[in-house]
């Protein structure tokens, strides 16, 4: 079952806003069996909505409309679609108690502007919007069926959640599809395709295997279509034990998660904490723990120390070390993690120091040269990485490698 | 000007990546007065490319493509591209140069797979990538320019900034465009709107304002259009004079720049440090700084104490005011910024605790409720917010308000 996505509106268009909404609506769909064939952002122009629409028809069997569907003048979706269908708008009477209610609500006055909101094409089915004004349409027309709503991401949500995806699978026969995703770090694409390249050869058409590359991760998804669920779950499942064995080290968990979720995991199934010295990555690493719920089982903290000064009062690394072997050194980088150990109580530390660029570079130590720590009471890693010129990514892929690092030491800590 | 966008690949159609490449070319587009009409995300299918390649070319003048270009066999963009134009794919010097390059940086054998790297569709002129090993690729074909480039962002982006974008405006004729980006923080754009609302009217029609809202901030972007630069500029910055006049205290900078960078700009010139101590922003504001090329200037470090031992034993802040009033809670963070002036060392400090979600929450204090305090030496200030209860945004809008707060301090404190 193939379906397409348009959103209408110039927000996304000039880059004011990034089209959330369609990656949420996808991962939904493919959930429940649909493949998304096309997204495509248009403006609110007329001719290029009837084209869009028309050659969405031409190419799915669904067809999901967001956006375009508030008071003010600029927003044509509905007039364009009773066009499209050769329909009125006529008023729906479940559209204006809502409309109503809504205003009643929030103790605002109805303005007429706000009464057209209950106008539909006459050819629609309403589909209640609890959290706005614009209604849900649902058309079926010629086989295929087109679902507008509005762009607000959370009344979009609601809809789909509530109402919209339990009466596609209600109305539609859907396939089965099964995802599963092995998350790895610390080797190339090439080099993870040749290593499972004949068990690659061995998936049969209906199981897909897609690389998905990201700054020193890769995630590999396998994609399985068919009838039988549990069939398919068996098949996919035993392919992912054979690619597994064979990825070896790099490889860290069979989720679809961020690597610090993975590592966050890890730990807190384990009972261990985790503490920072941070400095060319100036926070980036906490950041990145600190963003998921329940971080603060296993993150404790720690100190970003850009200065030499806080690298020595807050993490105890000698004067003398800084100044014989510089800030960016495996010397300084040892200081520091035995630093985060010691003066932050933790089972685990973490530190990185490095010149991020684009200044700061020297002959020896040029601008991507970064040392990372980690160590447990009874084992360390140290290791220096040479990466590129770009301040930003300098920074991303430290904080990568530090996590592929914090993954290996769990893996040694464990056995 | 109208161009389109097309983003190939199935990571953007099962949701699995957000496609946040086009809203940065749109922008950038909309700069130099190209205005795309519509984005297209589309699959790795040989018919689907064509036939998105045939219907943009229908539509607009340039076309840039993203993705698809990496060396394992899902990426088809190349041959397809290829056949489009009716040409072979060719060996390119510049582009196996390239990824020799790359991959003697990284010490990495060159295997067969990676040499089609530097493979391209004969009538192309490579766009060299300095930071992959997919080329970039620039056509010239019936009047219609098509560029096609890697979907890794970074790569992308420097690709756009660095060479497309400069070839682009050498190629084409443009019209003028000058934009004015006017920053404001802590005031809403209804608000701001009422305001400045006889300006406005004031407006000749070749010069437009735009209100840029985002999570607490409001950039006004005048945009005007014309011939003549030089007059253009003079009448867009008298507009800007008499905004910035009106808008009082909420007015930051008027460069389209981040809040941040506007904050250590100010800080840099005046020779002033800063360091922070977060707590339910866990690092997010020490990255948004540090992210800044030259940060170290200003930005000492600071600490991550996201447990009570943390809070006490860096910043100092007493074990009995965190039993008695709690981490979240006015005694906490006043003693937290007065840690960090004191133990860091530096002329301005900021603090932040609070209950980011979701779980967490009490009644007294629920999901959302940030302390800020902001401090130099003279002068401090301390507030509490009440924030929503998403986890992300409660963390974003901590340190925005921070920096806003920041803001106002150094206000108060030049005068």
């Amino acid at each position: 079952m193939l379906a397409e996505i348009i959103t209408i509106g110039d927000e996304i268009l000039i880059g004011q806003i990034v089209d959330t909404n369609s990656a949420w609506m996808a991962t939904e769909l493919n959930k429940i069996g649909i493949r998304v064939k096309q997204i495509s952002s248009i403006s609110d122009d007329k001719e290029h909505i009837l084209k869009a629409l028309a050659e969405a028809a031409s190419r799915a069997s669904i067809i999901f409309i967001t956006g375009g569907l508030g008071p003010t003048k600029d927003d044509i979706t509905k007039k364009t679609l009773a066009e499209y269908f050769g329909v009125e708008l006529v008023e729906n009477k479940d559209a204006f108690a809502n409309v109503e209610r809504i205003f009643a609500k929030y103790n605002r006055p109805l303005l007429e502007i706000n009464k057209q909101q209950a106008l539909v094409p006459a050819n629609c089915e309403v589909v209640l919007n609890e959290n706005g004004t614009a209604p849900g349409m649902w058309f079926n027309h010629n086989g295929v069926i087109y679902m507008s709503m509005p762009g607000v991401p959370f009344e979009m949500m609601y809809m789909m959640e509530g109402q919209v995806l339990p009466k596609i699978k209600a109305t539609l026969k859907l396939p089965v599809i099964i995802h599963k995703t092995l998350l790895t770090v610390g080797e190339g694409e090439s080099f993870l395709a040749e290593r499972i390249a004949d068990i690659e050869n061995d998936l049969p058409s209906h199981i897909k295997l897609a690389y998905l590359p990201k700054l020193g991760q890769v995630r590999l998804r396998l994609s399985a279509f068919g009838e039988d669920e549990a069939a398919l779950q068996k098949e996919v499942d035993a392919f992912a034990t054979r690619f597994i064995e064979r990825i070896g080290s790099p490889f860290v968990i069979d989720q679809d998660i961020p690597l610090e979720k993975a590592i966050l995991d890890l730990m807190e199934s384990n009972g261990l904490t985790l503490s920072v010295a941070e400095s060319c990555t100036g926070g980036y690493l906490s950041h990145l723990f600190t963003q998921h719920p329940g971080s603060s089982q296993v993150f404790l903290g720690g100190a970003v120390s850009y200065s030499y000064e806080l690298k020595e009062s807050i993490l105890g690394v000698k004067n003398e070390t800084l100044w014989q072997h510089g800030a960016v050194s495996e010397e300084t980088v040892k200081e520091m993690v035995e630093g985060a150990l010691l003066n932050f109580k933790s089972d685990l530390a973490v530190a990185i120091t490095g010149v991020a660029g684009p200044g700061g570079g020297t002959e020896d130590k040029p601008v991507g040269t970064v040392w990372i720590a980690v160590a447990a009471k009874e084992k360390s890693l140290i290791k220096k990485y040479t990466f590129g010129s770009k301040r930003r990514q300098n920074i991303e892929r430290s904080a990568v490698m530090a996590l592929s690092m914090l993954n290996t030491l769990l893996t040694q800590i464990k056995k």
